[in-house]
C-alpha cells in the first residue's frame, strides 16, 4: 500500500477540516491512482463475540474481553466487539452456529466443542497424547496445521484462528486413589471428548456435567472424579475441598488450543487494515492466554500444597500405558469412520513425529536439566 | 472511544468526497465533544528499524520484515517502517544507540547486546541456566519481568517489547569430543556473553567472532569450537561441513527473547491506535518467530541427520554440573557489583523457582511421557 505523507494531501488538495473543541485536524484525500489510498471509507462496525465461557472466565473470558479491547484501539472504536458469556446471546454450544448463521461475527472457545459437527476439529484443540503449545503453534503457523483448518471451516462460512493456550492440563481431582488400571473400572469421571472414550475403555464411564455441576456431583459422589484445567481454575472451582488426589499430567489435554472463529462474510466485509488487526489481535490472545495460565498455575499450585490436603499423584506408569494404548485405538476409530479426520491426522501426527525428535534434544532435554534447581 | 458509524457522519455533516478512478469514498468529520473522534488527525509517519541481523536473516530478520509490513497493513500505511539489517544504517551493535538518539525509532535484537552498558539487561534476553520460552513469556508478561525492563531501558528513552524467542538452542559445533571437563580445558570457542564468563571458568577461552567468519576460523583451527543457534541456521551456516560434533542442550540460552525497542518520544507522538498497532505486531512476532524456530529446526535436524556426517552428543553430565556450578557463579558476580542486576535476578530467580515447580508436574513430565512415541 502507498504511503501518503501529509505534504501529499495538500499537494492533492485533499480537505483540511478544523475539529471542534479538541482543536484537532480531521484531513481526508485520495490518490488519483486506482490503488487503496491511505484514508478511505471510515466506516465502523459493530460486532457480536459470543464465547464459550461463563461470562468474564478467568484467562479464557477475561482474555476474550481483553481481545475485543485491543481491537477496539487499534481501529480507533472502527471495530467494536460485544463480547457475550455462553448463554448471555445463545447457549454455550451454539456459539459456532451462531457464528455460521451470522446471528454473531466472532467466536471465543475450543475447536473440539464442535466435535459432533466436525469430527476432524479435534486436531485442532487438543487429543491425547498429542502436541503440547509450543508445537500446536508451530504445527498451526508453520507446519500446515491451520491451512487445513481453514479449509474445513470454510464450509461454516468461518475463519478459525488460534487465540489462547491453556499448556498441559491436570489429570483430574479423584476420591480415590489410582494405584492400577483396575481402579478405573467402574469409575465414574467427569471428562468429555476423547479423553472420556479413553476412561470408558479402561472400563470407567464418562459421565457429562456442566462446569456449574460438577462440584455437587463430585461432593455427593454421582461422579468419583472429574477433570477440570489446571491448578489456577481448579482452585476457583473449590475441587480440593471435596476430593484428595490429585493427579497429572493431563495426558487427555496436553496443550489445548483455544480458537477464535470469525464469520467469513463479516471478515470479508472489513476493509483490510481492520482484518489484519483482527488477525494480530488473535495471535496476541494466543501468547497472553498461555502465558497467563503459565504465571497462575504456579501461585495456585503453591496454594493448593499450602491447603496441606491435597495429595498430589503422577498416574502410575501402568495406567498411563493404558491410557496411551486406548488413546491410540480411539483416534484409530476416529480416523477409520472419517476421511476428513485421517487427512488432518495424518498430517498432524507426522508433525507429532518431528517435533518429538527435535523435542528429544531441546525442550525434554532442558525441562530435565533444570529440574530440581532453585 | 465513543463509535461513530457512517450515518453519524451524515448527521454531523461530514464532507463525502468521490474519489477518482477506483470510485471509492473518502469520508471524514468529527465530533463534537472534545473526545477523541472515531476520525481525527490522518498523520502519517515513517520510522527506521535497525536490526541486529544480517539483512532479511532467517527467522529474526525476515520476522522484523515481516512485523513491520503487519504495522503498515493495520495502519493502513499510516505508519511506514524501513527495516535495515545490521550495517546498513548503523553497525549491528549500535542498534541501541540509534535508536536512543532517535537516528532510528526502532531498533529488533536481543537485549544481551546491551550487556556492556546495562548488565542487568541480559536478564530479559538469556541466562546460562535460565527460563525457556513459555516460561520467560510468563514471567516478563504477568509475573513482573516486563514492568522491569520497561524501568530500566526509561532511562535510555526506549520501550521494550518482547518480540521474538528462540527456543532452547543447541550447545555448539565441536571439532573434537568433550568427555570431561578436562576437554574443555585450553579450548578456544566462539561463545558471547555469560556463556563465554563460563567456558572461561572451565578453562577454556571464549573468543569472539562476528557471524560472518566463523566458519572459516573455526575451519583453520584459530577457534576448537563455536555455538550458533539451533539447526536451522546452523546448517545454514554449513557447520556441519567442517565440524563433526554437535552438541545439545544450550544450556547457555534456553529460550532467549528477542526484542524490539522503540524511542519513547516516537512512540508518544503516535496516537494511540498506532502504538496499539505496534504493540500488537511485537506479540504477533513474538510467538510467530518462536513457532518458526520450533518447526524449522525439526526439519533441519532432519537434514543434518542426513548427512550421515554429524554425531549428536549430549553434555556429558559431569559437564552439565560445572557448566551449571560455573554459571551461578558468574551469575553472583553479575549480581554483587550492580544493584540493578541483583533487583531483576531477585524477580527472575524467585519466578524461575515457582514456574519449575509447575513445570515439574505439568511440561517436564508431559515431554517424558510422549518421548518415543511415533
Amino acid at each position: 500500500m502507498a504511503t501518503v505523507s501529509r505534504r501529499d494531501f495538500l499537494n492533492k488538495g485533499a480537505k483540511i477540516v478544523a475539529a471542534g473543541s479538541a482543536g484537532l485536524l480531521a484531513a481526508c484525500g485520495t490518490e488519483k491512482t486506482g490503488e487503496a489510498p491511505a484514508v478511505h471509507t471510515r466506516k465502523t462496525f459493530r460486532w457480536k463475540m459470543v464465547t464459550t465461557w461463563q461470562p468474564h472466565f478467568p484467562v479464557m473470558g477475561e482474555g476474550a474481553d481483553r481481545a475485543a479491547k485491543w481491537i477496539e484501539e487499534m481501529s480507533e472504536g472502527r471495530l467494536k466487539i460485544d463480547v457475550y458469556g455462553g448463554g448471555e446471546l445463545v447457549p454455550a454450544l451454539q456459539a459456532f452456529d451462531a457464528v455460521t448463521q451470522g446471528v454473531a461475527q466472532m467466536s471465543h472457545g475450543a475447536s473440539y466443542y464442535w466435535a459432533g459437527k466436525i469430527p476432524a476439529a479435534q486436531f485442532f484443540s487438543a487429543v491425547p497424547f498429542g502436541m503440547n503449545a509450543q508445537q500446536m503453534n508451530a504445527w498451526l503457523y508453520f507446519g500446515g496445521g491451520l491451512k487445513l483448518w481453514e479449509e474445513i471451516y470454510a464450509d461454516f462460512q468461518l475463519i478459525p484462528m488460534p487465540g489462547g493456550n491453556t499448556g498441559v492440563q491436570m489429570g483430574g481431582w479423584f476420591n480415590k486413589e489410582i494405584r492400577s488400571v483396575d481402579d478405573l473400572k467402574g469409575l465414574k469421571m467427569r471428562i468429555p471428548g476423547l479423553g472420556g472414550k479413553v476412561i470408558a475403555k479402561a472400563g470407567g464411564s464418562a459421565i457429562l456435567s456442566a462446569g456449574g455441576e460438577i462440584f455437587t456431583n463430585l461432593e455427593r459422589g454421582v461422579i468419583d472424579a472429574t477433570e477440570w484445567i489446571g491448578p489456577y481454575h481448579d482452585y476457583l472451582m473449590g475441587f480440593h475441598k471435596i476430593a484428595k488426589y490429585y493427579y497429572y499430567p493431563g495426558w487427555h489435554e496436553p496443550g489445548t488450543v483455544l480458537e477464535f472463529a470469525v464469520n467469513k462474510r463479516a471478515f470479508e466485509e472489513l476493509p483490510k487494515d481492520l482484518q489484519e488487526i483482527v488477525r494480530t489481535a488473535a495471535y496476541r490472545s494466543n501468547v497472553m492466554m498461555l502465558s497467563e495460565f503459565e504465571a497462575k498455575n504456579n501461585v495456585y499450585l503453591q496454594k493448593l500444597r499450602e491447603t496441606g490436603k491435597v495429595a498430589l499423584k503422577r498416574f502410575p506408569e501402568e495406567v498411563l500405558n493404558a491410557f496411551r494404548r486406548y488413546s491410540q485405538e480411539v483416534i484409530d476409530e476416529l480416523v477409520e469412520g472419517d476421511p476428513l479426520s485421517r487427512k488432518v491426522y495424518e498430517s498432524f501426527s507426522k508433525f507429532r513425529k518431528e517435533v518429538g525428535g527435535w523435542a528429544e534434544i531441546s525442550e525434554k532435554v532442558y525441562y530435565n536439566l533444570i529440574g530440581g534447581m532453585e
